[in-house]
C-alpha cells in the first residue's frame, strides 16, 4: 500500500513540482556558449540545495568546464542506483521564431494538453526532476530515500562533454554503483513507455575551407579565382550517394546487419512513420533506399550537415567571393563503427579532393561509440513491469537515434549497466524553437521512478 | 598653357583635396541596409552642396530608394558630358577584419606608397571626387566649369541600383548629353591606364531551401528526414561540370566567340595572371579549362556563390538538422546573353532537381545584360591620348569583368555612348575588408579628368 500512498503524494503535490522545474527552467544554462557559463554554475547550486533539502550529500564538484552535481543518500537491501541527468541546455536561436521568451518558462494549454513550454524543458531539465520528485515523494511518505541512491548531473551534454570522461575515470570508485539509471530519452510512441537497449554514437566535425587570402570582387576576381564556397558544397555533396548511402570510404565497417529476432520486435511495434513525419511537415522517409524507418533512425549510421556559412548572408545582396567557407557535419554511429576511423575518413576525403589553391582546417567537436544494453540484468525487466503497470501499454525494449554517450563510459569506464528511462515525446522539439514537456509526461514519469525505485527495493 | 596652369593648381591643391574625400568617407552610406538610409541622404547632400559651390546647379532628387544627385553647369563648343559615379558602397561585414574603422578614414604610408583606407575609398567615393576636383582647379584657374557638364551620381549601385531605370526614363530628356564619363572602374595595370569598352551584366538570385518545418534533433531524425542544407549543396555543387563550364541548359546562348583582333589585342596587354592571383593568395586560374585568365574575367560568364547558410553556425556544436537552407547566387554575363532567361533556367534547375518534401522559395537581386561600347566616337581617341599623356605607359581598350549596367541604360535608354575611365588598382580590396585608395590614383586620376575636359573641349 504504501506504493500507493506515495503515488498519492505525487499527485497532490504535481502543482508545486511544476513550480520547481519553472525555477530550473528559468536559468538559462546554454552550455556551448562561453556567455553562459555563469548560469551553468546557478543551475548546478540550485540543483546542489534542492536535492540538500531532500536529505542528500550533495556538492558542486568543479571541473574544466562547467560544473558536476553529485550526490549521494538513503539504504536499503536493493541495488545501489546511480541516477543520471544534464542540467545544461542547447542554444535557442533562430530566436524570432519562439512564440516566448525560451527562458521564461510557463504552463500552456494545447488540444493536445497541458504543457510546460521553455528550452529544457525536455531535454533534459524536465526529465531529471520526475527522478527528484519521486525521491522528494518517497520521502515524504517513508521518510527515507528510496535505497541507495547516487544522483550525478553534468552540465556538458549538450557541448560534447568534454570534462566527462576525465571526472568518470577520476571518481570510478565513488560513481560506481550496481546499476545506472538514465532520464534524457523518451516515450517509444504518445504513451508506450520505452527502455532503451541501443543507442547511436556521434561524431562531431568543423571544417574551413579557404581559397583567397581575402573577400574579392565577384565581378573583378569572378571566373578566375577559386570560390572555397563552391570547393564546400562539391565535396559536402558527394558525401551521399543517390541512394543516401554514405560513401567515405570503410565508413560502414563495424555496422553490423539488423538480427532477425530484433527486426520481428521491430516491426510488432507497429511505428507509425508517417505520423512521426508528418509532425515535422515531411512524408517521405529521406534515409538510405531499401531501409526500414526504424532503421533509419535506431540502426543505420548517418552523415548530416547540421550548419554551414561562408560569404554574404545579411540582407540585401553582396557580390563577394568569400575568402572561406565553413560547415559543421556529424556522423551517427551503430554497432562496432570507430568514431576515430571515421573522422580520418572524413578527414582524409576532404584533403584528397581539394582543388589547388584551397586548404581545409578541422575542429573537432567529440566522439562517442554508440552503445548496447545488458538486458539480461534483472533490473532490466523489473523496471520494464513497473512501467507497465503505470502506463496503458506495456513497456517496449528499443533503440534510440540519439547518442547518450555517457551510457557508453559508464560500461567502459565503471563496468556498469545503464536503464536509458525517459517520458519525452516525438513533438516536443527538442533543439528546436518551442521546446516544450507534457505535464502528462512529467506526472507519469514521476509516477513511474516511484513504481521502479519501489520494484528494485522489493 | 592653361593646362599647365590647372594641372599646377591640382598638385597645389592635392592635401585640401584628400579632406574633402575624407569628409564624404567619414559618412557609412552602405545602400543595401536600410539601417543606413539616412546616411545615404546624408552623402547626396554633402555632394550637393560641393557641387553647388563649384557653380553647378546641383539638386538632391527623391526616389522610391536612395536619392539621386543631378547637378548641371558651364557650357563652349565642346561635346556635352554626362559625368556619373555612385557615392553608396558596400557593407563593411567582417568588420572584424579591418585593421581600422572602416568609416574614420585615414591616409596611410604603405611599401608601395600612400594610400587613403576606408570603405568606399576606391569604391567610388574617392574614383567620383577625381572628376569635382579636376572641375573646382579648372574653375580656379579659368574661372568657369570645362566644358557643358552635367553630373548625376546614385546611391543604390551596391543594392541592384532599383531606381535607376525609371529615373533615367523619367528624366531622359534632362540627362541626355552627347558622351557620358563614368568614373567606376580601375587601371588596367598599376600605372596603365585603361578604357573599357565591354562590360559583363549581372543576375543576382537568392533561394531559400525548406525541408522540415522546423529545426530538428539530428539524434531522433537523422537519416529519416531530409536535410535542406544536403539538398542545397547537391544543387548548388551541379551548376558546374569538371571544366567549370556552367551546366544550366541554354546558358551560353548569346556568348559570342572571342574575335581575333580582340584576341591579339589582349594578348599584347602582357597580362600578368600570376601576379593578379597572388595578390589574393592564390597561384591558378579556376576558370573553364581552355580558357586564356582575360577570358576567365572579361569574355567569360560566371556563376558563383556569393553567400550560403544554414542550420547551427555560432561557437561550438549543436547537432541540429535545419528547417532551411540559404543561398546568395550571381551570375556574370557577356555578349547577348538574356539576364531573365538565365535566371529562369536557373529557377527551373532548382525546381527540376528537389527532391519530394522540398520547396524552394526564390528572390531577385537585380538583373542587367552586358554592355559593348562604340569605340568610333571620336571622344575615345581624345580621351586615350590624354590619359596617355598623363600615364607613363599608353592607355589601352580593355574589358571589365565587373558589372556598371547604367553604361547599358545610358545607351539603351538615352541612346548615349559611355567611356569608362577609372584609376582603381587590383588590390585596392574593393567589397572587402580594408578597401583602399593610392593617393597616386587620386592625384593621376584628378589630372587625367583635366587633360581629358581640356582635349574634349580643346
Amino acid at each position: 500500500m504504501t506504493l500507493a500512498t506515495v503515488l498519492d503524494a505525487i499527485d497532490t503535490d504535481l502543482d508545486a513540482a511544476l513550480g520547481r522545474l519553472c525555477d530550473l527552467l528559468a536559468i538559462p544554462s546554454i552550455s556551448t556558449d562561453p556567455a553562459n557559463a555563469g548560469d551553468c554554475v546557478r543551475a548546478a547550486n540550485w540543483l546542489v540545495d534542492d536535492l540538500s533539502a531532500l536529505g542528500f550529500k550533495a556538492e558542486v564538484r568543479e571541473t574544466p568546464g562547467h560544473p558536476m552535481v553529485v550526490a549521494h543518500g538513503g539504504d536499503g537491501d536493493g541495488p545501489h542506483v546511480l541516477f543520471y541527468g544534464h542540467y545544461d541546455v542547447q542554444p535557442v536561436d533562430p530566436l524570432d521564431l519562439w512564440n516566448r521568451p525560451p527562458f521564461e518558462p510557463a504552463l500552456e494549454d494545447t488540444p493536445k494538453g497541458r504543457v510546460i513550454r521553455a528550452r529544457g524543458a525536455s531535454d533534459d531539465k524536465g526529465q531529471l526532476m520526475t527522478f527528484i520528485e519521486a525521491c522528494r515523494a518517497w520521502k515524504a511518505v517513508h521518510g527515507t530515500l528510496p535505497g541507495k541512491i547516487t544522483i550525478f548531473f553534468e552540465g556538458e551534454e549538450e557541448s560534447g562533454s568534454p570534462s566527462l570522461v576525465p571526472f568518470l575515470q577520476d571518481n570510478a570508485d565513488e560513481l560506481k554503483a550496481d546499476i545506472a539509471l538514465i532520464c534524457d530519452t523518451g516515450l517509444f510512441a504518445d504513451r508506450v513507455p520505452g527502455i532503451v537497449t541501443q543507442l547511436r554514437g556521434l561524431v562531431g566535425e568543423q571544417i574551413t575551407i579557404t581559397g583567397p587570402n581575402k573577400d574579392l570582387h565577384s565581378g573583378m576576381f569572378g571566373g578566375i579565382a577559386m570560390n572555397p564556397a563552391r570547393v564546400l558544397t562539391r565535396l559536402l555533396a558527394g558525401l551521399h550517394d543517390d541512394n543516401g548511402r554514405v560513401t567515405l570510404p570503410g565508413f560502414y565497417d563495424g555496422v553490423p546487419p539488423l538480427p532477425d529476432d530484433l527486426r520481428a520486435q521491430w516491426a510488432a511495434l507497429n511505428f507509425d512513420a508517417d505520423a512521426f513525419l508528418n509532425e515535422v511537415g515531411l512524408s517521405a522517409p529521406a534515409g538510405e533506399t531499401g531501409k526500414t524507418p526504424l532503421e533509419m533512425i535506431w540502426s543505420e549510421p548517418t552523415c548530416e550537415i547540421n550548419g554551414m556559412w561562408s560569404g554574404y548572408t545579411g540582407a540585401g545582396f553582396k557580390t563577394v567571393l568569400p575568402s572561406q567557407a565553413h560547415a559543421k557535419v556529424s556522423f551517427r554511429l551503430v554497432g562496432q563503427q570507430n568514431p576515430e576511423a571515421i573522422r580520418d575518413a572524413f578527414r582524409a576525403y576532404v584533403t584528397r579532393n581539394l582543388p589547388e589553391d584551397c586548404t581545409a582546417e578541422f575542429h573537432e567537436h567529440g566522439a562517442s561509440p554508440a552503445s548496447q544494453m545488458a538486458t539480461d540484468h534483472p533490473a532490466f525487466e523489473q523496471a520494464r513491469t513497473a512501467l507497465s503497470d503505470e502506463w496503458p501499454d506495456t513497456a517496449a525494449f528499443v533503440g534510440s537515434g540519439g547518442s547518450i554517450p555517457v551510457a557508453g563510459y559508464f560500461k567502459s569506464i565503471l563496468d556498469m549497466d545503464s536503464m536509458l528511462i525517459g517520458f519525452a515525446k516525438d513533438d516536443d522539439a527538442l533543439h528546436s524553437p518551442n521546446e516544450k514537456y507534457d505535464v502528462e509526461s512529467f506526472h507519469k514519469g514521476t509516477r513511474s521512478w516511484a513504481r521502479i525505485l519501489n520494484a528494485l527495493n522489493g
